[in-house]
């Protein structure tokens, strides 16, 4: 698929509801199960879901549109969530990356790109040349990525309970 | 974790709710996409929860609290969606999939089982001897599991897409 905003912005949309469906009513054990040491709770990839509202997609476009490629973008800080989520409970955390979200695609929107704005140039710190629409298709796969993430975490904790059916589940089977 | 019903059940009620918050007002492009010959969509992927829901959980514990380990599962259609989903749009399977799980979830319910049930034993075709907790930890693992796929084909469809970045983005860089 090449990127659209017609594709993409549905995704993005669908993100907040789909981790509220899924987590709002979990037990506590769930939310907060990792892979072990210096793997991610399903409650830290929302926290850094949430930074990546405030620090990254939206604040990179428009320094894109601003500035091109003549200053790279700011550096990801990917553990500002343990910092940042402190003391919160996932429903406040929730209700942050639902606002914020819909914030920053009322800002996205606001913007009216046309398809020619896609192949507009920016600089990431460390992959060099990006184009815009690469930067917005990442925005969607990096959700993706994280839901299909929460999955793993989750499902990894019953690969002892589900016994010899393992074998029938490619996903408890090997860490990504 | 150790299997109990307690944290089980919200994952199963949850799975509907879920699908629907992601899928729901996807366009269809992303609903039919797969990931190649012979793998499957989200829209497969939702026709093969159903059809776990008429012939895999429910009717399997119950030959488990029935007949024990005497008489083998009915071995499961793994191809079944592409003849029973013919026809119908997203929004039938979603409804149909809410439905089954809620009338499933109400079946086992209706069994009032306890702890000590959870090492009784069945008899899969394949993986030979399972217990019934081991079947119910399965059918949570397998929702999980899906979950898991969907991200994964959505956000394949975009490898290209995201241009450099697919280097930070596990989900998208093998197939699993």
């Amino acid at each position: 698929m090449s990127f659209t905003l017609n594709d993409a912005l549905p995704v993005l949309r669908a993100t907040p509801q789909v981790l509220r469906a899924w987590l709002e009513n979990l037990p506590h054990v769930w939310v907060r199960s990792n892979e072990g040491p210096d793997t991610w709770s399903p409650y830290d990839i929302v926290g850094h879901l949430i930074h990546g509202e405030r620090t990254d997609w939206v604040p990179r476009l428009e320094l894109l549109l601003a500035q091109g490629d003549s200053r790279p973008f700011t550096p990801f800080d990917r553990f500002a969530q343990f910092r940042e989520s402190q003391g919160k409970s996932l429903g406040e955390l929730l209700d942050t990356f639902t606002e914020l979200r819909r914030s920053n695609i009322g800002r996205l929107e606001s913007h009216r790109l046309q398809p020619s704005d896609f192949d507009r140039r920016g600089r990431h710190p460390e992959l060099g040349p990006v184009t815009l629409g690469q930067l917005l298709a990442t925005w969607v796969a990096h959700d993706l990525n994280h839901l299909g993430q929460i999955a793993r975490v989750m499902g990894r904790q019953y690969t002892d309970a589900v016994g010899p059916w393992v074998e029938y589940l490619p996903l408890l089977g090997t860490r990504r």
